[in-house]
């Protein structure tokens, strides 16, 4: 907390819950001078501003970008591109571009074709952070104390560029693992994408039925918990599974296979293997919940 | 509270959690007289006997049921049948017998079977209580009330025994709904059974894989949720699945169609109708949960 802080000028575009909290998290850390915001709304902005979660509304993101330390793009992954493409030929040699990112293969072919000789200073990145609220109002400074954060750093990455925007993400707080743009996409395909989808497709069986109000007044507990991510944000999630759409697929193909399986057993009414399956469920998720903190 | 209660004699199949509870119901609104327990293993009647969920453990089966009230079959539906047809010759005409499986349609077509002429005797239930506990221990007096418990009252049963057996769980302070068993078993497999297989299904495709730590240790809070169940009993959840195989296989079915539906829109990109069905999902999801009390 003392001596020189570590950056001086952070460029935001996105000052929602992942940009705000970001540079919050920095601010309070005391490792960064300067923050400026880019948002869609002059109303987010002000509020940002208004919270002090950025000190000044930028005009110009060229201008910007040109002397900046650190730019992080923390808006939803389909208007990435644009915001790219619009930095990208006044982005300073000093700065690093870092961004908040659900998707990762995606995010980088877009980085690649934006920032083409400039892609080694973009570092991509994907802080797990839950996402009950957003907007300004709901950014924190400790948002990622004790939080994951991947890094999926690109071969054109200098291996102090990587360490220098690990770096911003440890002082507010995260822990960061490192994974390749592929892996990372097919591990969150799995363990998020597919139960969202998988979530959404029950609950809308249901819904499209004519006597759905007898379905719903007997679902108990059991459908609450599976079900509490189909109450996710429709916008959001159609541009998840469009932006992850190759791993998606693969995973949820996957599924499907298994699915037929247990199909065919309950089908032939092979209550052995239905019982090993869920076992091997049963002990997999046990040890899951235990593992937690 | 008061005059004579309306019940004299209770026997008891399954001094578990559902049984024992609506032993401890009916007692506390002193609406039973005695109640005569049986049960798999002697360490659990003698822990009921202990508890004072029972009064007696019973010796003779037939003997029992001859002079009984009330007979509550409380056991896993797998067993039915056996207890069903052990005291069926012995049953007194003025017994009524009900249940506590929560499957229907099997557990009809057993006691119809069973009991054959005396098939009016039995009127079916199926009490939607919590089972994060089991045995004797975990039965409490207050377990049914203010929750939902359906009966499917068959065509031989007279007006006056299915209101019976309607009084002696509205002691238990349970709310009654009224289904027939086929739609009883369809409307449980798709907001039940179907959610506790997909889930199960989901945690087993990731437990299998070489590389099953990395994906669990990206799992998240929509994971944690989606995969409570799948942490349920696998001896259990064979047998229900098996009982009611027929429905849960129709609701398989069209939850396969639903996924192909989607698989298919995601492979063509078709954002407008991923936002579609997600849309539809979190609307009817949002207005179950505020319905809920």
């Amino acid at each position: 907390m003392t001596g020189e802080p570590e950056f001086r000028k952070l460029v935001v575009f996105g000052v929602g819950l992942i940009g705000g909290s970001f540079a919050l998290g920095l601010k309070a850390a005391g490792q960064i001078e300067e923050i400026v915001g880019f948002g869609r709304s002059l109303a987010s902005l002000t509020q940002a501003l208004e919270l002090g979660v950025i000190d000044r509304v930028g005009a110009n993101a060229g201008q910007e970008v040109a002397d900046a330390d650190l730019v992080l793009i923390a808006t939803p992954v389909a208007q990435m591109p644009e915001i790219m493409a619009r930095i990208a030929p006044y982005l300073g040699p000093q700065a690093l571009v870092t961004d908040g990112g659900s998707t990762k293969s995606d995010v980088v072919a877009a980085a690649r074709a934006a920032f083409g000789a400039k892609a080694g200073q973009f570092v991509p990145a994907h802080p797990i952070a839950g996402a009950e609220n957003s907007g300004a109002a709901a950014a924190r400074a400790d948002l990622y104390c004790g939080k994951k954060v991947v890094l999926t750093p690109l071969a054109e990455n200098t291996v102090l560029d990587v360490a220098r925007v690990r770096s911003a993400w440890e002082w507010c707080g995260a822990q960061i693992h490192e994974l390749t743009p592929a892996e990372h996409d097919r591990v969150f395909a799995a363990v998020s994408h597919l139960p969202h989808l998988l979530s959404f497709a029950l609950v809308h069986d249901i819904a499209v039925r004519d006597n759905r109000e007898l379905f719903f007044s007997f679902a108990a507990s059991g459908f609450r918990d599976f079900t509490r991510i189909a109450a996710s944000h429709p916008e959001m999630w159609r541009d998840i599974c469009l932006a992850n759409r190759v791993a998606l697929l693969d995973e949820l193909d996957r599924y499907r296979a298994q699915l037929d399986e247990l199909r065919d057993a309950l089908q032939r009414g092979d209550g052995a293997q239905l019982e090993a399956t869920f076992d091997v469920a049963r002990t997999a998720r046990r040890a899951w919940a235990s593992d937690k903190p």
